[in-house]
């Protein structure tokens, strides 16, 4: 039976929660605190500057699952293909490239802009009699039991005016980001542990323009540059128009540091080869470096989502987290195809779809925010490692000589497939143990026949001696490579 | 220099704010989104109900301060002193009480009901030429940057209504409560770390009238009763008037297996011996479990506490407890006394003066969030075990016999002590390692001086087993006895 579903936040993951419903039949209304980002006097959430997102399989499996394969088509014509990282290092004085290709099979990370994945859901949203939006609401109240909503509509002036409208529904999806208006008031009703934390990074966006002589791109444009400086992180994504977005992750004190100094030019030539002037011109970096603004990363998990039958958090209102894995919308589009799996599964009792769901998506969600904070690692710091791309590439060969195993990198499982985040931890606890003792086995026997070798002549002493030396070699391989 | 202080929120330690910033001479105005608790014509937070409050020292050290002796003899007058705690159990067959002392030197909780309390200091207030009220007023927004709120009027119906009113600050003060509309508003301005957690324990409040016959107490008044179950646990606190006020906690699961079963006598009957009929009747009893509600207990923690100069948060609203302590009014209370020494301390940097106080108080009220969810086992279990029984006895011993040592235990320090909260738990820690390096010595001496005579005879090996059973027993006293 068609209900009335109202979606609070015209995001991406508000707009695809409003298209499966609308698709379901249900009456469709989209309250949205900023104006429509397809006007074109609207400033847009990100003042002008693109904000780049890495669609990957659980992002466009959840868009594909509305059966609407023109729609797919039109983001993915919309998407550039990053088919590795390129890692951008010093070494012996030299500055070197280099590629590392994300899946052994060739799948690729999409490069793709948020405005323009949230424009053509909303271009396609506005063709459907069932769905309605309402531009410049601000949510102001919700009785969840009572099944109301309060709003006050508002022009883009702070702070809000206006006259307050009461909105009846049957459930109430609420998609408002990490700041969600709907967490803060399902609160009042639901008892929901909650934390949130900022990690000890701000980012900085700089825009890298197209290369004044050839047009082209500056850097090869196929994959996601990483300056790793473990402290700090640049990196450079790939856009249609051939340009990059890049953005700096460094620590707040380090951040205070630059601007006491004002050396961000000596700063960037001595972390990040290659960048200036070649990518941004010595006055175009202070510029950005002064005009963008210095933003905090926060990381956010809750449970239960839900109350009752009436409603739900989904996408960065229930887990925002560091963007440190390029998970995040893909989470939160994920979210949504969870969601109405378990909503077509109880068709007559939505209260046990949601408490289905709320069971179902706390333990994945949790995961993946993790991930996201221990990710930051592998990016600024492991990427450099030996130790590291040894261990990608045994797994990779692994997975393609012997592919009956099963074998698969964490990465590849969290990004090119649509395993429960927590089933892949869980699957690569597994592996990490099959593989660490396989490793401490060669490498004992290695170590141990040398020594045994030398050890001949010796005494009982000796020989008990080199058994040791054996069992530790062991145990110090199966440290050194982590699960 | 005189300034303009807003204070959200007038119970006790909103109100308690707004008076140590009056008598500085600040012109205060507080904000308050319910009615006046003095108006006869409202309805009291608490639906008419007292809510009873144990008063001790960092709670009137904290009115103490005020320098007002008149307000906090007012106060003192209408409390009630609690010597310690009456344990009724049921052993071997027979209902039996048992009186434990709070203090070794005869020191006592005061309770107090929280409405008188916030009455006196409103009615305080109400006197003094620079201190505004503005009841019936909901916080709907505020800028900590320009300094500016935003509050709408309304009546007590929900959902509010009224126009919206623009009030320009120099320090706002976030005194409303676990649920604080202005750690919301501050959350957008501060990068804080939050978090909260609903414990698997609800309440549900009970009235115990005074005998019909003697018009006196139904129970020893000086005392604050338990009533221990492990699970589960009723409690009751004496009210001026001879009636007490009781309270059943008892976990979600359990309150639902009532509500199925309906056999709240029986559940009474068999696990709070002398409730049902003495205290209450069989039919007050179904009465007032069915319609007094049955409420969640949320514990929160957070910090910064503090944006620049402009606005704190303090009390319930930075660091809502769970009731186990009987500390939660007494730290907001305290809060406020910290808060207004660094004012005091550096009286033209007040953004000094705000991060000095999160730097010290984060601590501190993360240590006493703790101890509150830890000290249910205490008061649910611990209290009917000897070994816990003799653990006090012993601490309480040491500090009357050899006061030079110092030795208190630690309900002594929270609660008749302003020693920090944090530096409470390192003492504790301190004398825990040397109280159980003791008895583990003591034990072992008398352990193993019996064995030894035993094994007397036997050879080497006898010997060794001796010893080795020498160290376990030492290792297990230590065990047994906790920090």
């Amino acid at each position: 039976m068609p209900e009335k579903f109202v979606v609070v936040g015209a995001g991406p993951v508000g707009s695809l929660a409003a298209l499966y419903a609308a698709v379901r039949g249900h009456h469709v209304e989209i309250y949205e605190l900023r104006p429509d980002p397809r006007d074109p006097k609207s400033t847009p959430l990100n003042d002008g500057k693109s904000i780049n997102l890495a669609l990957s399989e659980r992002g466009i499996n959840s868009l594909r699952e509305t059966g609407l394969s023109d729609i797919v088509d039109l983001i993915l014509g919309e998407t550039f293909p990053m088919h590795g990282r390129m890692i951008h290092v010093t070494k012996l004085g030299k500055y070197v490239r280099e590629a590392q290709m994300y899946d052994a099979r060739g799948k690729s990370l999409l490069a793709l802009d948020r405005v323009r994945l949230n424009k053509i859901l909303l271009d396609h949203l506005s063709t459907l009699p069932n769905v309605e939006f309402f531009f410049n609401y601000k949510l102001v109240g919700a009785d969840f039991n009572k099944k109301l909503a309060w709003f006050e509509s508002h022009g883009p002036s702070d702070p809000p005016r206006g006259p307050e409208i009461e909105i009846p529904f049957d459930f109430l999806i609420g998609a408002d980001g990490a700041h969600s208006s709907v967490r803060y008031h399902l609160m009042k009703f639901v008892p929901m542990s909650y934390q949130q934390e900022y990690i000890d990074k701000l980012w900085c966006q700089f825009d890298v323009p197209r290369s004044t002589f050839s047009q082209d791109f500056r850097l090869p444009p196929n994959y996601l540059h990483i300056w790793p400086q473990d402290e700090s992180m640049f990196i450079a994504l790939p856009n249609l128009d051939k340009t990059f977005t890049a953005t700096l992750f460094l620590t707040r004190s380090g951040f205070e540091a630059l601007d006491a100094s004002g050396d961000v030019v000596a700063y960037f030539q001595s972390k990040f080869p290659g960048v200036v002037p070649d990518l941004i011109t010595e006055d175009e970096l202070k510029k950005q470096y002064a005009n963008n603004p210095h933003l905090p990363l926060i990381s956010l998990k809750c449970t239960p989502y839900h109350h009752t039958s009436t409603a739900i958090i989904v996408g960065d209102a229930a887990h925002a987290m560091v963007p440190f894995y390029g998970q995040g919308m893909n989470a939160g589009l994920e979210d949504i195809r969870v969601l109405f799996h378990f909503l077509d599964l109880y068709p007559s009792d939505r209260a046990q779809a949601l408490s289905s769901y709320t069971a179902q998506r706390t333990p994945d969600a949790s995961t993946i925010a993790d991930l996201a904070t221990l990710n930051y690692r592998e990016m600024a710091t492991d990427v450099k490692s030996p130790l590291y791309l040894l261990r990608k590439y045994t797994e990779e060969k692994l997975d393609l000589w012997m592919p009956w195993l099963g074998w698969k990198t964490q990465y590849s499982r969290v990004t090119f497939s649509n395993m429960r985040y927590s089933d892949v931890v869980k699957a690569s606890r597994r592996q990490a143990q099959i593989l660490n003792a396989v490793v401490g086995v060669l490498a004992a026997a290695v170590v141990g026949s040398g020594l045994w070798f030398v050890a001949r002549g010796g005494g009982e002493r000796v020989k008990m001696g080199v058994m040791r030396s054996i069992c530790w070699a062991a145990r110090r391989t199966q440290g050194g490579i982590k699960g």
